[in-house]
């Protein structure tokens, strides 16, 4: 006769049966941006490249999660995936996300814990959070945090390239559909260029909106403080990426000489650089992105511990996706939608109103691509 | 008329044409292990990978350069050298060597500036040496410090899988055939099996040899400062990666509570990492790795600011390469010599006699590899 706990212990077996991985599809898209796209750190963006990981389980369920990158670096992301990472967790149980993030960090750490490796496993980490979410039945905002299914959003441009009167009308057109908060590059050599734009966007938008700027860390302490001090009228929400993200202590230095908070995170790519950027580097918001930090369980350990240290979380990038893990935290504030055209290759338009940005509410993530528009653009597939 | 300030122009642009980048080919090598090496951050090795990389210069010069991993991730460093790599370099003045290192730095930054990144930059950046080596006609000790052409050497084992007795006989092994150091794993769970093997291995060598233990960053702080207290009879030279190595507090810790000096570098993949680690980890030895942190210009900026410390540098691994960085600094401590047998893919047999090595006198980095040797591991090419 079957015990109550033999039962219980067959139906865990055969969960974790039906919930095992068989395979792990791998595509990659390069996809053209509309213009060319530039900031002061990465130079000139003229593709975005998209990798997409279709986990597989033994029951028929599959996860999508993906990654994506400024143009670079999508076939060595792929080659991890698909020689690394697919052998490595086949006939795992899906359903334990954290086991397999661990079991992926330990299995590459010796080719570097951040850096190509964290794009990789976000992808399938992804994949996963969107396999657990959907055989909940639940939307990610929900199963990630749960707070509220809405964030207050700013307009992150990558504009360092467009004329003055270009940015102006930009920025008009952003507010005009629904934005309240703007942020611009700035991190030109000569830096006065930058203020009067940093001053002119502030007319454009008016005193009520928010705006923050962003150097793609290509000042040096001194030039960033003298920038700081001059645009103080223009009341910057934060400054972003002022220097080397690495170079904490002149984080600290110019944290200590001027009034803006600093912030930083799309180029700490593990837990450990935000946790010696905590200690060290006196940000004032945290920055991190999902899509190179090791997924969503990678983003969820920043935004906890910015927590248990009095900090908020922000957002880097793919907005499709951080909309709901914002939304999820107490201590979010303001999620970057940005210039990648992610939206128009998913089924679900990204909703703005007012500067509040509303996550999905189907199982899931909530980013269904659109392959059949992507289609034109995939370079490698299996 | 040609003037003379002419005429030198004309050399440096007939030179510089010279020495244009025309082709670069990668080659991507799966080496299988005699035996079934076993760490305790790492698990087992039974292959080692090797991504050799040529740069063909317009003259008809070619400078070799490679990089290896413990087993994966050769094909996506593969990936980032002829997709990304390869077109961003060509044309470009392989005499240039800071410049292209930077240029390829500044290019796959928001890929991570470690990591995969850091060992495709290495391969080629190490081949750029061996250009420059054999057009001054001089070795790479002269090129690179000039210090001297032999350093002292320690042989450093990759054991944790073998039985004591097992060890005790490859100790013995390797002291017979001259070395006059060892390391030795250790990390276990239960840490005394570990106490009790360097005692052991302490008798074996004697009092006057020199020892070293590796954890592979598999404890906690306590169990480490435990393990130190244990041995500190078997005077150990140093105690490398007790803990996870980007926790530079608990290394700091560890350095307070125990005698033995602390030793770390070979996952610190990039300058910012050991200026972070210099500051905060207490560190007696740095270990950098010219294989994953860029090359050897990575390798020189951390031995230089090493010297400006008051630190002394040591190695990880590549110890065929590493030889002549090592030989060439006033401020060096002991080169590993490793346990993957690179040395029999090369030409020049690797020496050692009463515990010194000796670096090669040819011109370039002296590492010439017997390709009809390594055709039968070839995976990929071109």
């Amino acid at each position: 006769m079957q015990t109550p706990t033999d039962a219980a212990a067959d139906e865990i077996s055969r969960n974790s049966r039906a919930t095992q991985i068989v395979r792990i599809e791998n595509l990659l898209y390069r996809v053209p941006l509309r213009q060319v796209l530039v900031d002061a750190g990465h130079g000139d963006h003229t593709h975005f490249e998209l990798v997409i990981s279709k986990v597989h389980c033994a029951d028929g369920a599959c996860g999508v999660g993906y990654t994506y990158t400024g143009g670079k670096g999508g076939t060595a992301i792929r080659a991890l995936l698909r020689d690394e990472i697919a052998g490595l967790l086949h006939g795992a149980n899906s359903a334990d996300i954290a086991g397999l993030w661990k079991k992926m960090r330990q299995s590459l750490h010796y080719l570097g814990c951040g850096g190509v490796v964290g794009f990789a496993i976000s992808a399938v980490d992804v994949a996963l959070w969107d396999l657990h979410c959907r055989r909940l039945g639940q939307p990610l905002w929900r199963v990630a945090g749960g707070h509220a299914n809405t964030v207050p959003c700013y307009r992150g441009l990558i504009d360092l390239g467009f004329s003055e009167e270009q940015l102006v009308e930009v920025v008009a057109a952003e507010i005009a559909r629904g934005h309240t908060g703007i942020k611009l590059k700035v991190g030109r050599p000569d830096y006065q260029t930058d203020v009067r734009r940093v001053r002119r966007v502030r007319d454009v938008i008016g005193p009520a909106a928010v705006m923050m700027a962003d150097a793609n860390y290509s000042w040096d302490a001194s030039t960033a403080i003298a920038f700081a001090k001059e645009v103080a009228g223009a009341r910057l929400h934060w400054f972003e990426e002022p220097v080397d993200p690495h170079d904490f202590d002149s984080y600290a230095a110019i944290a200590q000489a001027v009034d803006i908070p600093l912030a930083s995170g799309e180029n700490l790519r593990t837990f450990a650089e935000f946790r010696e950027a905590i200690r060290h580097a006196r940000l004032g918001y945290l920055q991190p992105d999902a899509s190179n930090l090791g997924g969503i369980t990678g983003w969820l350990e920043v935004a906890r511990h910015a927590a248990l240290h009095g900090l908020k979380v922000a957002s880097h990038g793919m907005h499709e996706l951080h909309v709901s893990l914002m939304a999820a935290q107490p201590n979010a504030s303001l999620l970057e939608v940005h210039s990648f055209p992610i939206d128009e290759y998913t089924h679900r338009p990204f909703e703005v109103a007012n500067g509040i940005a509303t996550a999905p509410e189907v199982p899931g993530t909530g980013v269904e691509f659109d392959f059949a528009r992507l289609k034109p653009y995939l370079v490698h597939e299996g």
